[in-house]
């Protein structure tokens, strides 16, 4: 399977979106289509990242998750430079089919986030009756 | 706790935004915040739904969600048709601050999708060799 032999439907109707059995992907404004990485083994959100049609046919055809990166304007192999490859070993959409869960594996160190930390998401927001709202570090920093 | 006493600081550079304690949601170009709404049970993705800054204060000072909607262009106090009223027990925040993870529990039927079932993740994009990609279902259409 090539990435050319990927083929994405053209959008159809409400009906056709929420309750048909072919892949529409929504790509906004820009080109892009939300991704959710999600650790195939235990369900944690890894991480949240953003696939032109290029990267989404790449990670259908290619098993391995490929993003669009919005800060360097390019196409992007996940794990090229950090050696965290992601395996993807199943992907979900939801209803109107303008996001995606990718349930995936790990290589490397199994890190997602470039501070070095499994997941991007890190922090709980603390509620509280006054001044700003801060947050609480769920996993401390590692090397990196 | 009333929504006028939420403070949400502004940007501040990237040190202060991956590895500070307050919190400086960035909204995008739209004035919008993505955020994830996970099962606080089980961790499951029921959704993911956009925020603007009057939302987020309404969801941190009232412990229950509210979005803004797209497609209707109005404040949303998710469940307030439905009955699926979210309570918000923790909320966590991305390394960039640009997206959100509510853990939730539901009221009402339990469910979130508008298409009536739990999730708006109800279908597995299929690998294939060729012709288009096609979906499959995980869960069944609910009455609705």
């Amino acid at each position: 399977m090539c990435e050319h032999c990927v083929t994405l439907s053209p959008r159809g109707d409400k009906q056709a979106v929420e309750e048909g059995a072919l892949f529409m992907p929504k790509f906004d404004g820009a080109g892009l289509i939300t991704a959710i990485a999600v650790d195939a083994n235990d369900g944690q959100i890894l991480m949240v990242a953003h696939m032109n049609q290029q990267a989404l046919e790449k990670s259908l055809a290619s098993g391995e998750a490929w993003y669009w990166s919005r800060s360097r304007n390019e196409l992007w192999r996940k794990g090229d430079t950090s050696g965290q490859i992601q395996t993807v070993h199943e992907i979900l959409v939801d209803c109107d089919q303008d996001c995606l869960i990718l349930k995936v594996t790990v290589a490397g160190d199994g890190g997602c986030c470039h501070t070095g930390r499994r997941s991007c998401f890190y922090r709980r927001v603390d509620r509280k009756t006054d001044g700003p709202v801060t947050l609480s570090f769920t996993e401390g920093p590692r090397s990196r």
